[in-house]
């Protein structure tokens, strides 16, 4: 099965969740705001792992399936609200929900989605049993939300800043990216029933591989190329982003290269992109980057070695060598 | 014993889940952002309702503290979008949130506190068979949280529409206002373990007085003077808010006076506020919404005598009334 496969395999099931979430919104432009981004599609991978994650440890993936929902609400909320701190005025290649209805509205709709992804988890029902399940894997997702707005207010206190560390910036994209990873495969480990040795390396799986999700971005914004990418080579470099080559060359570089570096950084023109790259080049930066990410993906995949083998085993396996095939 | 003695009860240890929930926030600046409102103070009725509700149940007052917490955390996480949304400048006598950190820190703030409120519910712990009881309160939590957004949606269609009808105006306040107040009794009443006519009982008298308080706030906006306000009489009049009172002289009044009426709303000029008021006057609009406010309160206290004498049942009529008896 390729990934194509496996994400369009449960899309229409999560898409239903989704769409019956949001159907009793009102007024009207409350719900096309609500709606706006969600309908704009996404691949959706994150609801994808939580299904697959509860059926590697035996549960039926309809369990999951309002979870996997309320992963896709919180990113949309996340994306919806980062747009207007950011302001980001293009996602997903239709003008954000901050353009269209403004800014107010753009809060609002953020917060509904945020409210509706707890609603959709609480009403999870498998018998019961289960409202101790359904506590559990509330909880793995506030955590989550909570970690996001961490991640987001760490990731501005570093604008303008370059005394990084690598540990700085890891907690910094764990909290705003790979935290709702690990939350959609703990969570589904969760709704599935795992024992806590499988909802602790499913955790585990969805954090290594959000990080190299990151880093893989990261790494793609200099070494791919603008077809690909949809924008030009090293907008995070003329956007002055912090990255793990930005954080790992300034770590390494002697201390005229490290000024150089740093005033390309500030100075947000794309002539100095070469140059930025050439220092990545010369301290083995890109190297690095490439080689964490790579890591990190073995890593999660020997994590899968408990599991018995499944379907839903290999598709986890294919997820996470997606990580780093993807082009964009 | 008198309201704010009632008040005083509860809120050191709610003031200390508060303190417990939002410790752990990091950076620093986010820490600080997400605790300004609370630091400010504020009377926490909400969460004193919450406590007393799960008392006059037969509760145990500690059982409803994280609920009742995470009541003041949703109110807090509203204000504070609210602010940006409507550009206020100043609450609680400070400065708001995004006056003193941005806007993007103001949302990210507002975002955590909301996270927050979920993860203190989620923590009650009152005995094994107590998730059910947990999930339910949460719902009621949540199901208010789409309330408040649904509500401050309806209300910013409002601005600048004259044509609302009674209905939608009791719709906006209930959801704006009174929805947060009946989660509180309703979300206290199920962490209590009352039964379902119990709660229902004291869901309804939570909304009652909730939109008691906020007609009642329309009111004293006209009838109260400068120093009990904190502001000029009249503020509603030149802002252009839709109140009450608004709406049923518009619906009451002549071509001419609905003209005139309207047109003073429009300008935003302090100037009009005698004219309006005359306008009022003229078509029984004080003495009407005055005769509803009082009707709720009268309505709320009335649905407690299902209950047995208790001093949370007494309390609870006490806070009824403070509603219409309060200055500001």
């Amino acid at each position: 099965m390729e990934v194509m496969e496996i994400l369009k395999k449960y899309s229409e099931s999560i898409d239903h969740e989704i769409e019956e979430a949001l159907s009793t919104i009102t007024p009207l432009n409350l719900y096309e705001s609500s709606n706006h981004l969600i309908k704009a599609g996404g691949k959706k991978i994150r609801p994808a792992l939580a299904v697959l994650t509860c059926e590697v440890v035996g549960g039926k993936a309809e369990y999951a399936l309002k979870t996997a929902a309320a992963i896709e609400l919180i990113h949309t909320f996340s994306l919806i609200h980062d747009d207007i701190m950011d302001k980001d005025d293009m996602r997903r290649g239709k003008s954000s929900v901050h353009v269209l209805w403004g800014e107010p509205m753009a809060i609002l709709a953020g917060d509904t989605l945020f409210s509706k992804a707890f609603e959709t988890v609480i009403r999870t029902r498998i018998d019961d049993s289960s409202y101790k399940r359904v506590i559990k894997a509330l909880d793995t997702v506030v955590d989550s939300c909570i970690k996001i707005c961490e991640g987001q207010a760490c990731d501005m206190s570093f604008e303008g800043k370059f005394e990084v560390s690598e540990a700085e910036y890891m907690n910094m994209i764990y909290k705003k990216t790979a935290a709702l990873i690990a939350a959609a495969t703990k969570g589904g480990a969760i709704i599935g029933g795992g024992n806590p040795e499988e909802v602790a390396a499913l955790e585990e799986y969805g954090k290594l591989i959000g990080l190299a999700f990151q880093i893989q971005d990261d790494y793609l914004d200099v070494v791919s190329d603008e077809e690909s990418l949809g924008k030009p080579v090293g907008s995070d470099i003329v956007e002055g982003k912090m990255t793990l080559m930005v954080v790992k060359a300034l770590e390494k570089a002697s201390p005229e290269d490290k000024e150089k570096l740093i005033s390309i950084l500030k100075e947000n023109n794309p002539d100095g992109v070469g140059e930025a790259i050439a220092i990545f080049e010369k301290y083995g930066s890109l190297q690095y980057t490439h080689k964490v990410a790579l890591d990190n993906v073995r890593k999660a995949k020997e994590l899968l070695d408990i599991f018995e083998d499944s379907e839903a085993k290999d598709a986890l396996i294919l997820l996470a060598d997606y990580v780093l095939e993807r082009q964009n």
